[in-house]
């Protein structure tokens, strides 16, 4: 690879690292917003949203232009298709962390109840799977990266049961249906984001193995 | 541009295209499994997700290799970018028609209700949009791919309000909540297939003009 191309990628893989930190830390503020109930965190995430989107927009200009520029193919070509398609993920999971902020405005208007307790659960395995594919694209790690299709599962598995409970608990207190209907909310969102931290997994598996594996069974010993 | 090149996107703009009457035709029938509660054409669009799958994929590797073997530049580049993107798009919609239809099966099990008034409108709306953002993908029409950004704010209004139709409901029948929460369910999806349209109609933009539109607001008199 001519060193300038490597340069450049040095530089996108940079950029795609930064856009994951700053959307990382909006889930985080955005899940914090919920279990404090805090309106004022919450907007900050709703406003930081902007400062994502300027990122994603730069990135998918520098791809394009290291695209026309270099003209890679092969293994370099599947690189920046990558980083274009990660680049798209990752700015989704920031909408998605402003869509669960801004159920914590009306939620600090409802009276306080305890989250069900696997809210934790699923809070913490997103975050995980989020962070552990931005690692896994980091380091080339298909190992890591099977580890998030894998989670996913849990995550999906968390995300029925709140039907089940909310079915439960509005016969129990149906004056309670605007707490529940965000509280589906917030957990739909949460295995959204999951979804495309699986998006970026399968990317570094694609780009590791030169095949695409989205739609189909991953075989054992890794499912 | 070259003859090969100009072929070469000529297929790939029939494979986008093929791709988007598939995608169209999913979602047709998961409404209409819904409206008629046939679990029958319900298990008929789950199923018929995996050929949607495999023209992505499909399209996908010509995409790349379009892009490797011509190394096009400039509109030529954003052109494939933009197949790619759509290709995305497209895939996603048919995932979320298959979520409509999922909750077909266990509606056919609840009561029979009336679906709300709105509920023709936001599934024409969304179907519309779906076609207008195709049709303007074939004929450049920056004019129709507007159309569907406006578009884009009724079915967002329409989604919205069932969720104060549902917490206005419940208080009346709790017993219903399966029902609302499917009910709830499809407007969101509907909503979901209308935000990827909307992506469709912006990369038409992109494409016309060079200019990325996503985050901004369109001026008037588009709005």
């Amino acid at each position: 690879m001519p060193v300038r191309l490597l340069k450049e990628f040095e530089k996108l893989k940079a950029s795609i690292l930064a856009l994951g930190v700053e959307v990382e830390r909006q889930l985080r503020l955005a899940v914090q917003s919920i279990e404090t109930r805090d309106p004022h965190l919450a907007r900050q995430v709703i406003d930081g949203d902007a400062r994502i989107d300027e990122m994603e927009v730069d990135l998918e200009e520098d791809c394009l232009k290291a695209l026309a520029l270099y003209q890679p193919v092969a293994h370099d070509l599947r690189f920046l298709v990558s980083v274009l398609k990660m680049n798209n993920d990752l700015e989704r999971i920031g909408d998605l962390a402003v869509n669960i902020a801004k159920r914590a405005l009306p939620l600090a208007e409802t009276p306080p109840m305890a989250m069900p307790f696997d809210f934790q659960t699923i809070c913490e395995k997103t975050e995980e799977m989020l962070r552990n594919s931005l690692e896994a694209m980091v380091r080339f790690d298909t190992d890591l990266a099977y580890g998030v299709l894998e989670a996913d599962d849990t995550v999906d598995d968390i995300n029925r049961k709140i039907y089940r409970f909310v079915e439960e608990e509005v016969l129990k207190t149906p004056q309670n249906i605007t707490y529940f209907i965000h509280l589906m909310g917030i957990y739909r969102q949460l295995e959204r984001i999951a979804d495309h931290a699986t998006n970026i997994a399968e990317d570094v598996i694609y780009l590791a193995k030169g095949e695409i594996i989205r739609h189909r069974e991953i075989p054992s010993p890794h499912r």
